[in-house]
Order: structure tokens, then sequence, then C-alpha cells
């Protein structure tokens, strides 16, 4: 299950956020400024912009994930000098693609698994531990901050193009 | 594990979302305010205020949670009616007591259930579906979301307060 949580679920809304951005561009076109203000819009002086929003979203997908598998260092690596639209739809991508190498069996003891992070000083959480109160969590925090960024500068995204399409059976 | 994914974590967001809304308060004590100030406030004219996003959060655990187990019609009836804190954090409070009515085996069987609602006009998710892509994203946008308009506001809560604490092992 944790591979439909994390591997399916991350990419699910990663690709969400890439249409958001999309719709993101078209309001700035239509509206005739650059795209790239609200790259860097914020809802505080003192919090991340949106640019650092979607990079650190695909951070926690990919290093979580990585995590998850005992494969850390397998993540690609990215520097976080995307500046445009485009750089940042491609750093998108690349994190789409990294989770796309993963099956399931990869996560297949990733519940028991000994998760770990330089900032907690040896201590550890289990996988399973891990991925819902920390992985997950930060996850949707970081796409909810994107989507409301934009929000609030007038991009008319909703709850579906957060959300995404429904599996929905008749 | 669907039990720690909402029943157990929902009820951990909930009372960090709780403990935000306290430090929401302490900040317009100090600044001299009324708290209601903030808890009308929104990121963008045409979306919910912090009474609403808070609102639907609680729902979003309880309804999920009722969903999920089989049991819809036993979540406690709101009628959304809050306008002060105090009235928000009963509301939480209501909401966890429900939660921690349930017990793992009563969502034993939750994956393969099938859940509808009634726009859903009678299409269904299984439950499995329903928990990742519909309840667990629903819960921590709203929860974000009333974090990111705190936050917005002058609020001084950080990432910590929104995760909660971390049972860490050494």
């Amino acid at each position: 299950m944790l591979y439909d949580l994390t591997v399916v679920q991350f990419s699910k809304m990663l690709n969400n956020l890439n249409a958001i951005l999309d719709k993101a561009a078209l309001v700035a076109e239509a509206k005739k400024y650059d795209v790239t203000v609200l790259l860097n819009s914020r809802l505080a002086p003192d919090q991340f912009n949106l640019i650092r929003q979607v990079q650190i979203a695909c951070d926690t997908a990919k290093i979580g994930v990585a995590r998850l598998a005992g494969v850390v260092d397998s993540a690609p690596k990215h520097d976080d000098s995307e500046t445009t639209l485009a750089e940042l739809k491609t750093r998108i991508a690349q994190t789409l693609d990294y989770l796309n190498s993963f099956k399931a069996e990869d996560l297949a003891e990733a519940a028991e698994r000994h998760i770990s992070q330089p900032r907690w000083e040896g201590k550890y959480l289990t996988g399973l531990e891990f991925a819902i109160q920390h992985a997950i969590p930060n996850l949707y925090f970081h796409v909810t901050t994107a989507y409301a960024i934009l929000r609030h500068n007038g991009v008319d995204v909703g709850k579906k193009d957060y959300l995404g399409a429904m599996p929905y059976k008749a």
C-alpha cells in the first residue's frame, strides 16, 4: 500500500501541480504580466516563494520514495537553480521519471525500514511512520501552498485541479 | 494501515490545527485585535475563510472515516454555525472524540468497501482509492490552507506546528 500512497499518488499530485502551473501561465499571458512574477510570489515575507514550494514538493516526493525503497543515493540531484516556468516543469518531469522507475516490489519492505536523515541526529522513524507522519503531510503541504500562492494571486484554480481525476466506477 | 492513515493521523493533524489556532489567539491578543478577524480571513475573495477551512477539515476527517468504516450515519452532525474560536475548538474536539471511538478492526475491510456520496451520481470508489486520492489529500488541503491563512496574516506558525511531534527512536 505504501507504493500506492507514495509513488503512485505523489506522481498524480505532481502532475496536478504541473497542470496548475500551466493554468498560471495562461492567466499571466491573458493579463499580460510575466509568469515569473507568480513564480516569485509568496504568502508571507518569510515564507518560501512558489519556485521553492515546487522544488520542495519534488524533493519530498523523490527523496521520500528513495528513502522508503532504501536507495536514497539514487535520487536525481537538483541544485535548486530554477528561475523560469520551463525549468520548474523540467524539474517536475525529472521527478516524475524517477518515481516512475519504481515498482511496487521496490517498496515491499518499506514499512519496517528504519528511515533517518542528517538533521535527525542518528534517530529514526519506521518507514510506515515516516510515510504517514512526514513524507505524505509534507508533500500535500507544499502542493497546497503552491496552489494557495496562485489562488491568492488571482489564478482561477479549484479543488478539482488540486485533486485531479477520480477513478470512479459505475 | 488505513486506520493509521486516517483515524490516527487525521486526529494528529486536527490536534495540530487546534494548537495552531491557539497560537493565532495569542498573536491576536498580543497585537490587540479580535481573533475573529483571523477567523474570517481568506486568501482570495472567492475562497472559503478560516472558519470554513476548519469546518471542512473536521468534516473530511469525520465523514471520511465514517464512510471507510461503513457507518456514515454515525458521524456527529454539525450545522456550520461556528463564529467564535471557542466554538471552532469545540467542533474540533467533537470530531476528535468521534475519531477516537474507532478501533483498528472497524476499518479492517475499508480498502475494498465501495464508497460513494450523493454528488457522485451513483458511481463509487473503492475504500483504498477514496482514502488515498480523496479523503487524505482533502484533509491536508484544508489544514494547510487554514495554516496558510494564518501565516499570511502574520501568525508565527512553522512546519513543526503543522507536522506535530515525530515518534523518533534512538
